[in-house]
Parts: structure tokens; sequence; C-alpha cells
């Protein structure tokens, strides 16, 4: 299957340079970009009036928890996970989990988003779901090990990796999951990373979220969450993908400094959930690899990264008291490149390039509040929302065209979720 | 002509209760809301699926900006104002200025805000527009005292509000506008005061929006720029629309308690110029009046409502700490009474009740990223954007109905804009 975009407006992310012309998708590669390309393919995608760039790459995300979106907002954090979000959680089946991850995959295809990180429970219908709606994913097993069946997820993440790496036409990834500092003690977390060693795939955990863990790492190992993780020698034996990294000094940078994988910047939910600034202009001026997440949407409420896009760079031109920090550009680069980089899948996506996989979204630009057109990269960064997506590529694969999501039927989808989230958190 | 609303959520914000009803218009006004009315009318509205509620009024714009929208992002404020938007405003005529104020009010209606607060000049040319595309506005010719013409100024800000208070069918009304501290010398100042307790009208001025502001302020007249214009007799004498109010502390706070009129809170703008965070929270504590605003798509670079609601929501509880500050009902307010009663217009729109003038918009919440429905607010304020307003209603007439703009050729209002922004920046 031959595929080629006409006459769009190519944003490769190479580079911060636009140039008007034509995409050619053989199968699951871009086999061509050129001024003008002349081929015989088997459909025409116009893209006049509209930007092609890579999709947009989530590099934090708790996929199901879409369907307890605005369930606990404005609530103290301790409230909205004691009171709300574990109650709600223990209710949910495997067969809720499979909806609320579609219902999230809907939501981000629908806003740009072609490939997610992902860490949670009942992995294997978050895989299927996955497999069957054609996303690009990195999907993590969760191991919390403050409790006693440390063992059984273990045997679940282990379980994953073999099910499920390389997968789903190669879209689907695997990572070892021990979920923060906090809930795995220095032997559990050891094993995990001596795993990832042996299995050779990365790690992605919480890091440095709230001022609340800071507090009791230092009370327990009298070192900062990322001393903690840099003893255990987290940072130089696997590839590590870090979730949010906002409470970091100077010396926790250094630490961080020369690893591979990179920071999941949330400001979103960071911001909803009063967490403070990650330090981001610090992080990438020491070479470290920023990528932009969302988290669930249980806290930031909304998987679209262009919000993320923005609330990025407005965070450090406000840190910083300077318009000029983290321009459009840098921030357009975190959510493609940056993501990309810190899931370990930089060779295959992020960038526009002739033999990376096809993962291109099509935004249109005729709209009052997307023109005039003077700058397109502060158009992306400070004007589009998700809703300007009109067309979704995933692996050569179209999941969304003209609006209109082609692997989903969302009628369904919206009924089950309905119902599901009603029984869910009915009474609580 | 009458027109009923079928079957909606509706939000009245007299209070944060959601209920399904319909609503019956009547000319211009809101005749009756019910949770069944049974009526003979010219027109049915279909709002199943949907929240009605009223507009969202901007309380703080320059609309012909808009043409300038993303021309001199990510630079210092000096650089962005003497080397691009100086240069690039006096380039336009006035019929580039009822282009850039057409471009403004399509992204509006299409964002869901029926009333905008403007300052600005050309002012003849905003009024026309804004009668022949239909929404409610506040006009205001912007003052600024530094150079000789400012009896010129001064005459155009009168013949303003000869020519068009309580025009277009009452949709339009005008303030004075002296612009702000650091623009209007104390004589000059007290003139405009004078003025406007003359003629009955508010006052627009910009207030504390950067910290530049106060150490000048403070050089000049030893002052906070909020004691400059309290001991000008401002807030005593006048209803008063402030914009920003980003640097005030305790005291500053304690001069505003009292007055009449708002704070227009622009939290998009003061995050992209890297002003501060507003002390919002401390305001309302003190029973000031916020309301909500984007500043001009110079600056904010979007006029999208939405966005405001979010930042405002998510400034206050990074600034505390705090995710239970400033929730999402609260925001709500500020972005519909908060601003009416800034614009002094807070007994004919802000709320949806009988009597009140038919300022409506319907938001279509089926769509992935608005379910599930635990908390209406919580969507409202957190996930929905701009493109998810369905129909804007102003005055009893329909702007927009399905997306479609129905006052204003958006095919012709692009080209326009496309032809006269590019040959403003030229060169430049």
């Amino acid at each position: 299957m031959k595929k080629l975009i006409k006459g769009a407006t190519i944003l490769t992310m190479r580079d911060d340079k636009l140039f008007n012309g034509d995409i050619l998708i053989d199968g699951d590669n871009i086999a061509d970009i050129q001024t003008t390309i002349t081929a015989e393919v088997d459909e025409v995608i116009h893209g006049e009036g509209m930007v092609a760039m890579p999709g947009l790459i989530n590099a934090h995300q708790h996929t199901p928890m879409s369907l307890l979106r605005g369930f606990s907002d404005d609530l103290k954090l301790m409230d909205w996970l004691d009171k709300k979000m574990l109650p709600a959680e223990s209710r949910m089946t495997p067969e809720d989990i499979y909806w609320g991850t579609k219902l999230a995959m809907a939501e981000m295809i629908k806003s740009g988003t072609t490939t997610f990180a992902d860490m949670y429970i009942h992995m294997n219908e978050i895989a299927t779901a996955t497999e069957k709606v054609g996303m690009r994913a990195s999907l993590t097993r969760g191991l919390v090990f403050l409790e006693n069946d440390g063992g059984r997820r273990m045997s679940e993440a282990v379980d994953l990796i073999r099910r499920w790496s390389g997968k789903a036409e190669g879209r689907i990834t695997t990572m070892l999951g021990p979920h923060s500092p906090y809930t795995v003690p220095p032997q559990s977390f050891k094993e995990v990373i001596a795993l990832a060693v042996q299995e050779n795939i990365p790690i992605h955990t919480h890091l440095a979220e709230t001022k609340e863990e800071v507090i009791k790492i230092r009370e327990k190992y009298n070192q900062t969450p990322t001393e903690y993780l840099y003893h255990l020698g987290l940072f130089e034996k696997a590839h590590v993908l870090l979730a949010h990294g906002v409470h970091l000094n100077q010396r926790d940078i250094r630490y961080l400094r020369g690893m591979r994988g990179g920071v999941s910047h949330n400001p979103v939910s960071n911001l909803k959930l009063g967490c403070g600034i990650a330090p981001i202009t610090d992080l990438t001026e020491q070479g470290i690899t920023v990528g932009l997440g969302t988290d669930g949407a249980g806290s930031a409420a909304t998987l679209d990264m262009f919000e993320e896009i923005r609330a990025a760079t407005w965070l450090q031109k406000l840190d910083y008291g300077d318009p000029t920090k983290l321009p459009a550009i840098d921030a357009l680069r975190m959510a493609t490149v940056g993501s990309a980089e810190s899931l370990d899948i930089g060779h295959e996506v992020g960038t526009l390039e002739i033999g990376k996989k096809a993962d291109i979204i099509l935004i249109d630009l005729r709209k009052p509040h997307l023109q005039p057109i003077h700058n397109i990269n502060s158009l992306l960064a400070y004007c589009a929302n998700g809703s300007d997506v009109d067309t979704t590529i995933v692996n050569g694969k179209v999941l969304m065209r003209g609006r209109q999501l082609l692997t989903i039927d969302e009628d369904e989808l919206l009924k089950q979720v309905s119902l599901r989230s009603k029984r869910i958190v009915d009474g609580i």
C-alpha cells in the first residue's frame, strides 16, 4: 500500500525549517519527502492548507484512568487518591480497562497523538486495545512493592514483556515499571534494574513529583529521590524514562547528566495538582532529554498534547520572568523528538525522515484562530488545539481522516464508557 | 421572533447546579427557563447532549491585533513592542482595523465568546464591525498622553461615546480608556475621571502588568501603580475595569476593596510574557470582582476563553501548592458573571435568567475528550476548548450554528486577513 500526502506545509522536526511538499508512504515507512513527488499510489491525501508534522508522543500516561476524568478534581492530593481514585480503581474490571484505554486512544488520535507510554495494571487488555486500534505504545506494568504481592506484579510485568514486546507489527514496545522511589524499596528496585539489563528494556518510573515525596525519601534514606535512584545504579545501567522530575536541585540534575533516556515533563498535571514547576530549562542546558506527557486523565483531565506544549513554554517563561524561554519550536521538539528519545524509539519516530515509520499528523490551519500565518511554529504551540488535527496516521495506516475515527466505533465507545463509568463510581 | 432551546443541560451560573431543560428566547431576551417549555416558536434549537451556559465575556482585548498573531512571540517585551508591534501597528489602515476586528470576532464567536471589552484606536471601524457581526462589546479609545496629541485622542474618545453608546440594538457600550499609570500623567488622568463621572461611563485601564511598571511608577511618584490611581480618586469616583493587576501587594488590594467594577485577569498573556501570577485568590477573598480576558492576540496568541479559564485555575493551584484553589466553577464564574460585572453589564448578561439578554452558548459534550460525564463543571473548565462550542447566540440572534458562522463570510475573511497581514509586516 502506497500513500501520498500532497501539497502540505511540512515540519520534519529535524530542524525548524518548513517547506511545501509531498510525503510518500510505502507500507509502514516514510519512503520519500520532496517538494514534488510523482508516484503511482493507492491513496492520495490532500494536504493543502495543512501542516504535516510528526505525530505527538505522550511520554507518560495511565490510559484507563480516562474513565475517571473529572471525577475528583479540585481536591487535596490525599483526598483525591484515598477517597476517590483508589476506591474507584479497585472496581475496574479487565473489560473496563479495555474500554478506558479505547476512550483514551480515541481522544489521543483525535488530538494528534500517535504514541503513548503507559504505566498501569491489566496490561494485557491495554495491549489488546492498542493492537486493535493501531496506535504505537510503550507499555509498562506498574510495580509497587509496599504490600506482599510484589512477586505477582513482577510476574505480570515479565508476562507483558514476553507476550507483547515487538508485537502489533512492531508498534508495541515494553518497559519495566518500578513505580517510584517511595513505593519501591532498594532491594526490589535493584532486582528490577537487573532484570531490565538482562532483558535489554528500559525502565519507566515516577521521580520527584511532589514536595511530600522529597520529604519522605529524605526521612527514609537521607537522600533526595534522585540520589536514591542514582545510588541504586539506575541511570548508569538502564535506559530510563523519568516521569515528572519537578523537585530536582542542581546536584540532582548533575546526577542525571549523561543518562540514556529522558524526563517526561507533565506540566498540566503538575499545575492542576499544584506540584510546582519542573526545571526544564536547567535539564536541557545540561544536555538531558526532555519529553512531554499528560499523566492520566484522572489528574490532568485532558490528553491534548497541545495543552502540554503550551503549558511547558508558559511555565518556563513564568519561572524566569522571561518570554524568550522555551520558544515554540523547542516545546514542539519536546512533544516529538524529546518524547521519542525518552521512550527509546527515536530511531523509528519523532521526526519525518525517509526510512522512519510513517507516524504523521495533518493540522488544518484554515481557521480564524490559526490565521494569519506569520509563524507556523507559533500557531502550533500557542494557538492550535487537538481539534485542529484533521488526519492522524500511525505506522502508515490512517487512524483518523477528516476528524472521523477509522478504527474505533465512537458511538459504541461512548455508550460503553457511560455505562461503565457510572457503575465504577456509584456510591463513592 | 421566538426560539426554543430544547433538552440541554443548563448551567445558569446563578449557582453551580445543573439541570436538564429548555430555554425560551423572545426577541433579544430570555423569556423562560424550565424543565419543559411548550410554546409556539419560530425556531427550535436542539440541545440534546449539550450544555447551555451564558456566553463567555472577554474582559480585556485589543481586537485588531489578531492580524499580528504569532508575529512576535518568544521575544523580550521591549523587542516585542519596539521592533515588532509598534512598527506593524503604525502601518495598519482603518480598513485593516475593520478586518482585524472581524478576524478576532470570528475566533471569539467560534470559541463561545459573546461579549468583549476592547481598547484600541480607530474605534469607529471596530464599532462598525461589531454592529454588523452582532457581538456585544464595551469599546474604549486608548488614551496615551506621553506625546502632544492627547487632545486629539480625547476628542476621538468623546466621539466614540457620542456616536456609539447604546447603539447596535444596545449591544455596544463605551468606556473611557486612560491607558495606564505610566502613560497618563496625574492632571490628564484627573480630567478623564471627571469626564467619566460627568458622562456616567466606566473607565478601562491597565494596572500593574509588569515589574518594570512598578519600578517606573515608584521612581516617578514614589507610589505603587495602585496607590497612584487611588490618590487620583479613581476607585472612589468611577466604575473601573482594571486589566492585569499582576503586581499588587496587600495594601494595594485593600485600596481596591469596595470599588465598583473589577479586575480583568489575563493569565495566558501574563504567562506568555513572563509577567507573573496575579493574586486572584487574595482579590476575591477581599470581595473584589475578578473577570477573565485574553489581552490582544499579538501577545496572548489565542482568544479562546477556555484557555484562560484553565490557566486561571492552574495558576492559583500552582501559587499556593494547593489543588483546591480556584475550583472549576469559580473559574467559570469569572469568565461569565465576573467579567459581566467588571464591564458594568451584569444586569444584562453573565447568567441565564428570565429577563436578561439571550447571550447563550451550546457546548457539545458528545466527544471522547468530554466523556464520561462525572462532573460537567470540571469538563468545561479542564477539558473543553473553543472548538467544542456548537452554537453561539448573542442578543437572541444565532451567530454560529453547528460551527458555521452566520454573520461572517469566513472565506472572504481569511482572504482579506492573509493579504493585509502580509502587507503590514512586510520588511519588519
